[in-house]
């Protein structure tokens, strides 16, 4: 790549979130183009390009990657082809946008810590998009600034309408908390050491079964503490809250007030209904600011630490919940690339 | 009345209003009792007056006013019957709570004046309950500080869920509108000068031939204007909102905000439906002033010259209701026991 | 007492809540007197009752119950003092008002619960003033409708601007969190069962030594999970919200949204900035309704049950604090009286 | 143009407006590119240019638009310019994203309704950007869903931080209300047919000679009232707020809810201090839809007839604004073309 050409993208898995993606570099941002798609569902993969000017369709990741023109990854394949896919990303030295998870579990993502440790330089972003959202970087501005002294709690609420058929009573740690344990890393700057994972008697509006809502509290080293509602079949709207509690003051985002109506006795508004309404903007945003860093030669955002630390911490979130009372997390040494 | 004993208080009219002071004066109030009661219905005020030790029953307003005992008099008559109480209270030089209207008309409204000022002394508190409102007294006190700069405009929302049966098109101005013709006047500290009255196409919630929703534009004497919004047959609730806009910055009351609900899809709350609800404690504290200043000797609140600018300026604005355009609010020149 | 006397109240405690009360009762709620009063501190005791006719004046608490023309007793000593005052109001048969905490600890409580039970019928009204206040009263009435569903959480906020100076780690505990105790257990009608306290490194807005803020996560019979953020020296404001997250929806209340404005680059308004001011008319309403019910006879509120029950949550809470992790709470069995 | 060629665009005027179009084109919208830009000051429009490959540079505007490679266009230059670019464009047959205001007054607005009626189809898309906002795009949907009734009244609060040295008293008409007047037609689906401004005393932060604020009434041809708070040295923030009252209730947008803090004694949030910020999201959102119709060879939007409305009204508003009183609007027979 050089010049004023646009970045050419092989993006890997082409279902929900590798199609949108494709449609996102294909109509959305400027500077990019998808060079190629790859797909086990060769048809598919073939209905995701159609129409795309020289866009080469495979069913084998490393051949996208291969494939003349691509010039970086975007991982949105299911989690467990990541750590592949991303290795060999690594071996033609390509940058790579790799949807979150980063790896399933904690041990395959420091393999991929390590992948990268190896090359030398940094070549990965995870896609923790919250980071990109415009309500989470007021607020760590905010923090930033100090107005408001140092942070010593952090409240957040994470409510979906209905969770999908597959999901189940460890997801709501490792599919859902895990953006909140990204984000209390990212806002705090803080590692977390141990998670706490309390139930209440499940919600008659979930699944047989599923032990939902959950209550988890988060401790840090930085001796602040976090804790998450998570309720994936809240049945009423597509909430995320976080509250920082500060020495001198708290923030707060989240509040849903676009629309304000007086009608029928009540007062208040809708309620968002699901992510892709929520962060529609954080996910363009993402994708913008990765295709242009990478077109600087730069790599920022969340990278293979980040999903490490969030793996690891969901492992731990996971023993918490199964066997009750407080899990320390244990993490490697944090190698000086990340630092 | 001396020492610690109780106010002894005539209430002239046991409708609805009346009845609802009497209750006020009986159970929740301390340091009055009600000591007689007068109204044309007999049984009305029988009714009213039970189990009440010592309060007597009269149908001659002057007989009450009259009766042993009787300290205070609060009139809560139909407004055509204001001025004969007021001037029998003057007579025996008794200190009067007067439900607003003062009196129905500028005319009369001055009458009273006169006599008051004949007087020598001021008597008379009319019963402009929104001062004593606490989010009208938090607006208040604010613009009193001055941290906002001086008031250039003063939005008003006034809207009721329906209007009673009796409700006609210039009611909208001298039952509703005249709220805020004295709250413009108590916050700003200005006189009204002009009003213009506009009417859009009434809303089909509104009875046949009834001219709801009106707008209504006022102009002072300091150079602020004013505008409200009434609307009698919104359907959806009760609201009373007040937004100053200041050469620094603004200040709004009226949020409805005391329990916010997610479900169903929305947040939000529910709407107040009426005014004994919303001015429920205004009521209250309202009569605990005027017992309390009374016991001291002392006269405040809203006065006698009050009831009547607030009188002169519904004239004005029922005048440009009939006839469209700018029509300007005579005053008679104002008394020095009003300055 | 009978007819349409006052009711004689006994007012035990001068300071600063017990003179309050006094204030109350003669100014402000109707249908009462201060019949006596009773301090150790005799000055206090004389100034406080001055002006009021016919109040009598002691340094012995059970003397003041004796005294002439006292028909109940409202309790306002320091906590350490109650079980006597109870017990002496006990031997005479009065109802009683009794301050909060019932007693210091959950073994003394329980020997008021026994005094009681042997009695044969409630005397005793605890006060816990914000089942009074307007908000919660909302709340609670919401949840019983039951058009929410079954409560599944409860988060808690309380937050003060700074501790008194006498105040201990503990105290967050017993002093402060017994109100969300209480809140909880009356808004979901669940008895607590276990209690773990959390410590974030304390605020430097904190004095040196103070564990403070903490987090309680409060477990209860009916499977329902509560959490309270206790901050005493946020430094910015008194809060106290409260959002129970059922299973079909949230319902918050404590937001402070009275006067909105904007000025300066921001919109908001002030924070309240103590509980007087928050819970004035919370206190004001308690009263009433305790005079109100007493005069009638019947006893209503929370009863020394509850402030039993609220004491030995306390105890095990102060447990956790100590010595980290999770604490049942062991209740004695419920006596029919209470049931 | 022809398949997935991006968008070659000649932008007209390289002043702030016009060079952040450029940026736009270049960096954030996919499918387009800049393929001319024209400016009399030649050093301007070269440094606008730089770096942006195949883009030619003009002092003529005709002479860009009329450059290799042009398939639309841009028109950002002063208002007075833009009649000649516009027919230019016309001459060529190419759509055009013009600009607000379409021109400066109502007559030579009508000579461009006239130039493409007789072209016989529509190419100008007028750039009132706010029909691109997402709040607006609420309000209107929800507007068209009938579920609160037909609307009545609409209430505008438009509020600048300070106006720019050359700002004029009726450029609050025709600079800053002229949003107002286009948003209401859109909104309501109405033409304006009378106006009224009122002037309160000034404000003492707006510079010597301005009439700020202005309190402005638009009538409208469906029974409607508008109304509009135009105040451009309000000092705390850029607000742009509209509330639609309907038979049935009320809907609001403009609350700038995004990051709620408490501190120091308040709670609250920043408020957005430009149009920059405030509408970034609907400038963006404005051109990726006229470069996607233009690319399906269609046009959308405000056109011709939009602008040339607005400026009708607008010239009423500064007459009204001049003499005093209501000023009726006349509008020329609208063409069949924009039925």
């Amino acid at each position: 790549m050089h010049g004023n050409e646009p970045l050419g993208i092989a993006v890997i898995g082409t279902g929900r979130m590798g199609a949108d993606h494709v449609r996102r570099i294909d109509r959305v941002v400027s500077g990019a183009r998808v060079a190629a798609v790859a797909d086990p569902d060769a048809e598919r993969a073939e209905a995701v390009a159609a129409g795309i000017d020289g866009c080469t369709v495979h069913t084998d990741p490393a051949a996208a990657i291969a494939a003349a023109g691509v010039d970086a990854v975007l991982v949105a394949s299911p989690g467990p082809a990541h750590e592949a896919a991303l290795l060999a990303a690594f071996e033609r030295d390509l940058p790579v946008l790799c949807e979150k998870p980063l790896t399933p579990d904690a041990a395959s993502a420091l393999r991929v810590v390590e992948a990268e440790r190896a090359l030398g330089h940094r070549r990965v972003q995870v896609g923790f998009m919250r980071r990109y959202d415009a309500e989470y970087v007021r607020l760590k501005a905010l923090l930033e600034t100090g107005r408001l002294g140092r942070p010593l709690m952090l409240h957040h609420r994470h409510r979906n309408v209905a969770s999908p058929p597959f999901f189940t009573t460890s997801m709501l740690i490792t599919d859902s908390v895990s953006h909140e344990v990204d984000v209390t890393r990212w806002l705090l700057g803080h590692e977390i050491t141990a998670v706490t994972v309390l139930t209440p008697a499940p919600s008659p509006g979930a699944p047989e079964g599923l032990r939902d809502p959950q209550f988890v509290v988060l401790e840090t080293d930085g001796g602040a503490l976090g804790d998450v509602e998570i309720f994936v079949n809240c049945g009423f709207g597509y909430q995320v809250q976080a509250e920082v509690v500060c020495e001198r003051g708290t923030a707060r985002i989240g509040d849903d007030h676009h629309l304000v109506t007086h009608a029928d006795g009540r007062w208040g508004g809708p309620l968002t209904q699901d992510w892709t309404e929520r962060f529609a903007q954080a996910y363009d945003d993402e994708l913008r600011a990765w295709v242009d860093t990478t077109r600087r030669g730069e790599v920022g955002g969340p990278g293979a630490w980040d999903g490490y630390a969030a793996a690891a911490v969901c492992e731990a979130g996971v023993r918490a919940l199964e066997k009750g009372g407080r899990v320390e997390v244990e993490l490697a040494e944090k190698p000086a690339l990340y630092r």
